[in-house]
């Protein structure tokens, strides 16, 4: 049996840095803070948004620890465990479980060329690692090249390995065609979450099981409303909701593709949000992203601004 | 100034473990003594084929360790420092100049999009932890789903950021074309070395520096002879070698695609021919890879017999 | 300016084949009265589910002119114009006009690679070419290995060169940001129809125009009472008609992947199906691709007597 | 059996238009003549650089025409059949049979995601279309988005459908692995051309069995020179003819890729260098090609100039 899954809005925190690029603790536990009390219903660390891939070891343990301790078991505390292969993910296993994670959530493996059966491999192996703790499998071909089938996925639910995904593929027709299968086979104890910040609404309006926005730390308010809403079952106003969240994600398309990345251009615009709405103190990112610039921060600001978001 | 490149035959030493996977340091220096007795001009230890990927940041360190004391200075050995972004990989050059490595070979950033200034960044930071080695560029899409373009490679070598680039791409075009671009500007200083191993003979051909063969761990003494031939000018005897090699080199294509990724495939056929011939007493890669059955075996160590090979 | 888009149930219209791989014009001309007779608003001919890259011209030509008789202009017939580049494209949109289509659908140039600017060129042409005839861009990166942005659809939309876009990404989020981006510019004349034919229900609640269900060809009074619904404001009455026509879109996963392509198992189970109905005589599919076995075809008919489809 | 593969210098002609982007005939057989003059063995219309999927069926006709009708019998000429499917390849054979062609060349399937088993379907029935004509089989991934295994290929050969291969992958080693597979299997009728105009001498010299070069259209001689040196084992002087054209190639890096797609630059800078020599009248590219500017045609000119190309 799977460990039971978490669900909900649950963000994925950033990781504030200082000047010198350690992790900003108290930052860090700042905006946790924020998010539990705007009313998230859990926190995952060391996600894509975290910079995961940009953080050593001992930064990853400084992250764990700030949040669960700032957690304060109000909230369940979900750690990305994510390295290229089984064993690099097995240092991480151990140093959530250590540090008191609630959950986890992994990735295929990255860099190698992997055949199916080996992805299936390592899923279990993490999940024997730690079985206690609900296992998330982390859909995002984007960063590593491949995508998890429909049916691999279900593999792993039966035998009890994943007790859920968060899918971050965009492409919404396939976690909800995940969720009829899930359903027409019996499996509701593997939950999925959505990690498409612009069409939340919709993923609970097909029965998405929980949400994971990295917008959601620069308004985290906004995405528990929505979350509300639809559970209510008003989806008109999840719709609003979702529409203004919308304008306000505009921040992401603001850093110029010419002379940056994606990651630069989304990530600085979440931290430039949050250093303009006074809750980091530095928008920083670790290297070598790119920073914005000037021009580029006060569009942002401008925009920010608009979306009237509670502080 | 960039520091001197090495250059010649520079075999990716694989790394061999032991049944509960630890790092078989016994076996992994034996298998240094055996490359450099075979002649070659270098070691390039923790690459693709080492499984650096599957490693840990301790297990690496052995493995640096270890090949630098078996080496005792009799030829350089050359550590790479791969890892998805800078700060990760900050730790590994940490390591690398700790235990004494001769220089570096590093990847662009992988799991996150960049944009070709980050890399850019990226190879500048790395080169300034470490201003005294030499630093390789590693053009490997299958794995980082980038390409350095010619333009970013001459522009880090003119800039004496890089010293050179081990291009495993596979097109032989673009490493000769790289080659004409360097002489006309005058940067002979920037070494061009070539891991396409069924190539070799051509890369010398057309004035590459150098070769990073992962089957030079099976047949190191192949590849030397194949590149005093082509030191020699005797382009007929280095393709006659490289021909035979070649013959050998279908070992990786037995593992059946069905069952198995490439990397098992490749990586388990050279393990298995190193405990064929004795070297390895284990031919087991890191989890999740997949193993090759006793009829794949069989295939590989035929065609191991036939090779002839030295050892 | 751009001419007046068509909206609303628009299916892309399957072509039947006679045993010798002819057109088959009376099972084509049924299927659309079939379809007209259930309310569509539209038919969408010569698109990606009619096979158009498998039809000669002269087939092309007869496609258009069957259906557009068939409809006797109690429907808008719109016409595929695809091919690789210009040149041909305008020889398809020469047929199109003359045989009576009311509208275009064009791709982006593939085989070729081609600059953002050279695609705009090719739109502008293709508009020059029929300037009367609403032109649709027809977003379908799967197929032509490019991502149409949603700058330079703006952009066209502005220029009044594409009256809209038909959506076949798979990605919803793209297209409400699509939409949300063109309402934000007042460019409310520019539509926005979906091919995600298992999201049609999202899309509506989202804002989109009009939907183009490959699967409207085997259940199209179903995909009329959904967009009826949604018309109505009643999406929980839209998404039960979804869910039972996702049932049915499981026809597609059918066809066994380790012997057949995409396209065959998905065109296949829509052929089969309509066979299955007594609406086509013969389900066979242009070559190369592979016919469906008879274990592959039970299974499909299956799937279909459960949905209890309108004939 | 496959009936007898031609080899030797190919070289894919490219196709003029007037100003009113009709096919320029009298320049096309010029060139032709200038072609034969300069001593290949072959020429190969209608390929990627002939603009081929840019030319109208009647285009096409009219290229084989006027090249059969220059070449007199004194040098075969292969035509391209490229298209998307079997069915509209299927009329570019018949007009290739019906205007003289000696060869036909065609390309997996494209616009369509196939199975290898429905790529193998669809070269047995060109073959059957037209069992008298040599067949190649055109292996060309960054167009048609497939690569054609080893496997495949020699599969086809064995069967006699396929007479060789023109191999435009940039990957000389899977070229050479493929010669090496074919003659250890006894299949030295099988043919293996490579397009890789700048590595012709390495592949002569791994036993490829001819070329066939873009730029042999600015500089044939040059090429016929190469392979005259190659085939008198003299690989130091096709070697130095190599590196010359290589030169000579750079002109397909002068167009700027922030403003145009590659096929722009790199046809682009055929046509110009063609003009410059008083070869071609005109430079222009079919739509939506972009024209290269006076900047750059300089910059081409000048390349050109130092080349000193036999006229």
């Amino acid at each position: 049996m799977a460990a039971p899954a978490f669900t909900g809005v649950i963000p994925p925190v950033l990781t504030p840095f200082t000047a010198d690029y350690t992790v900003d603790e108290a930052t860090l536990a700042k905006q946790a803070e924020r998010m539990i009390e705007a009313g998230v219903d859990g926190l995952f660390v060391l996600g894509s948004s975290a910079e995961v891939v940009f953080l050593t070891r001992a930064q990853r343990r400084v992250v764990i620890d700030t949040v669960v301790k700032a957690a304060r078991g109000r909230v369940p505390v979900i750690a990305g465990v994510i390295d290229t292969t089984t064993p690099r993910v097995a240092e991480h296993v151990a140093d959530a479980v250590e540090l008191g994670a609630s959950g986890l959530v992994a990735t295929a493996p990255f860099y190698v060329r992997t055949h199916p059966n080996e992805i299936l491999t390592h899923f279990r192996m993490i999940h024997d690692m730690a079985p206690q703790l609900p296992l998330y499998a982390y859909q995002i071909p984007v960063s590593v090249h491949v995508t998890l089938s429909e049916g691999l996925l279900l593999q792993l639910a039966e035998e009890g390995v994943i007790s859920g995904v968060k899918d971050s593929s965009g492409i919404d027709g396939a976690a909800r065609s995940l969720i009829e299968a899930r359903n027409a086979r019996g499996l509701t104890d593997f939950k999925v979450l959505t990690g498409s910040e612009t069409t939340v609404d919709l993923n609970y309006f097909f029965g998405a099981d929980g949400v994971v926005p990295g917008l959601g730390n620069v308004d985290p308010a906004g995405y528990v409303r929505l979350a509300r809403a639809a559970a209510a079952g008003d989806f008109l106003a999840a719709r609003a909701e979702q529409e203004r969240l919308n304008k306000l994600f505009r921040i992401v398309f603001v850093g110029d593709g010419a002379r940056m990345g994606g990651s630069s251009a989304g990530l600085g615009a979440f931290k430039a949000a949050l250093v303009h709405l006074g809750v980091f103190a530095d928008g920083r990112m670790a290297p070598p992203h790119t920073p914005l610039n000037n021009d580029e921060l006060a569009q942002i600001h401008a925009i920010v601004d608009e979306a009237k978001i509670d502080r």
